[in-house]
């Protein structure tokens, strides 16, 4: 339970909604800053500003998702006023106030390294990655669905990386009854997909295993789908990269061979927002808990 | 192999390609009528009208899949003159010319009955039923993402029918980490449900398992997810009806309850019209195949 525990809000999307739920539940003390237009009530939760006494008295302060610009904006779908995080909020903070975000720009790290508050970056943390990656493999199929005049069952499939999204893909992908071969360079990855039951190579081996190819899905965040690898493939293949911005696709030479490259979004959130919410929920929940079990450790020594 | 058969075309879409091309490779002399506006060519594929000198020859007719209007048009997405199959084209067709299409309306039939000719309804066999699942299947999980704001990997699914598209859709959809639930009233059903690691129920029960279910999959062609039954359901329910029209769902009360419910379309050749035409390809290759060797059988004796 978090009885007791203060947490603010600051801004969001729909998946805050699912946040806010939780604490709510667990029967915390919320104040929900940048949230005039969230008609919905909650049990503990009132809309507040922010103002020093709602920030003095924090224990936690949770941002959106996407943390704040550099400029220090945080964007808030319920409110229609700029809600702007700055050094004079910060500084009203307590010391062992923890901020969540689900990742940080530069603003945000420095702010929080220059008045030494705890940053915990969600979207790095390899458990939030791995429950994230059901969304995103679903998001990817369904993108497949769309691009390809084929179905998956029966196509030929290349995945490239063995890694949290990679091994969630390749297994709906082989369930579903595609033909899937997985890219990869460490033995251990290698190995790991020969006991899936998947077809293994090493990723300097990729030119020999795309000339078959219906569906390319990469996952490494590097250039590896090159223009070389591409001038390979059959004109009807769809490559999809799921890897973070910019990808690992020269996009420009798969344009001008005619072949369909997309750099997929953020799929969790387009795809499963409600799921994308409860994932975030269960995390920071889970997190406040043990950080609240310390503190009270801590204060009752 | 089909050489020396003659086959003729009247209309089609994109799936009959397909089709031409499976007849091509097995060296058939083939006609395309309705397909001025066609820019590719085919070995032994030459245009032609539904003249005597054509129709007279014919081993097999081959027409779309949704066959004829009731007032005998068919329908070409390669020609723009309107075509209409009629008493004096069939009657010029030889005894033994078998004509194929995917559903005949009872003009087509009554046509066929009328003048003694076989009439093959490719979409009425168990085999190309089951091939049609697989991209119904992969249809049905891509609507299924795009009107839900959960994930399937996760969710309670309740799918209604364990014929041909249930069974495929309960594999899929528990593969990807789904709970499901499927109804069904034979014994035998019931017991595969259970074999299949899902939880069976019989439909005179189905009313005691909607109020926790966030989709559900209707294959049943008659009134099954009646008012009373969506009444019972949380409103945030997909109901999706994958059963042949009108389906087997109350729509104006789902609508008046404010519960999304949709009739899927027919989705082998929305999501995915190669491999729906590839389907049509190999059965209807194969039947001729047979037909042929059959004729042959009966001249030589």
């Amino acid at each position: 339970m978090l009885t007791g525990v203060n947490v603010a809000f600051i801004g969001g999307d729909a998946r805050q909604i699912e946040v806010i739920k939780k604490c709510s539940e667990l029967d915390a003390n919320i104040s929900l800053i940048g949230f005039n237009q969230l008609q919905s009530e909650y049990a503990g939760a009132s809309k507040a500003s922010l103002s020093e006494d709602v920030l003095q008295r924090l224990d936690a302060l949770i941002l959106p998702i996407v943390g704040t610009s550099e400029e220090g904006k945080v964007e808030s779908i319920f409110s229609d006023k700029p809600i702007i995080f700055r050094e004079e909020h910060i500084k009203n903070l307590p010391d062992d106030c923890v901020i969540y975000t689900g990742m940080a720009k530069n603003y945000l790290k420095e702010l929080c390294s220059r008045h030494a508050k705890k940053l915990v970056q969600l979207l790095e943390r390899d458990d939030v990655a791995i429950y994230n990656s059901i969304p995103t493999v679903e998001g990817a199929i369904m993108m497949a669905i769309q691009n390809t005049d084929v179905t998956l069952h029966g196509a030929n499939v290349v995945i490239l990386g063995l890694g949290r999204v990679g091994m969630s893909l390749a297994r709906s992908l082989s369930a579903m009854g595609a033909h899937v071969r997985v890219g990869a360079r460490k033995p251990a990855d290698l190995a790991r997909i020969y006991e899936m039951g998947l077809v293994p190579f090493h990723m300097n081996q990729l030119r020999y295993h795309v000339d078959d190819c219906d569906i390319l899905f990469n996952t490494i965040p590097k250039m590896v789908v090159t223009s070389h690898i591409i001038a390979k493939m059959p004109h009807h293949t769809f490559i999809l990269d799921l890897a973070s911005k910019p990808g690992g696709v020269d996009f420009r030479f798969a344009d001008k061979r005619g072949i369909k490259a997309k750099l997929a979004p953020g799929l969790p959130g387009i795809v499963a927002p409600k799921t994308a919410g409860v994932i975030i929920a269960n995390v920071v929940t889970q997190l406040m808990m043990e950080q609240f079990e310390e503190n009270q450790e801590g204060s009752s020594i």
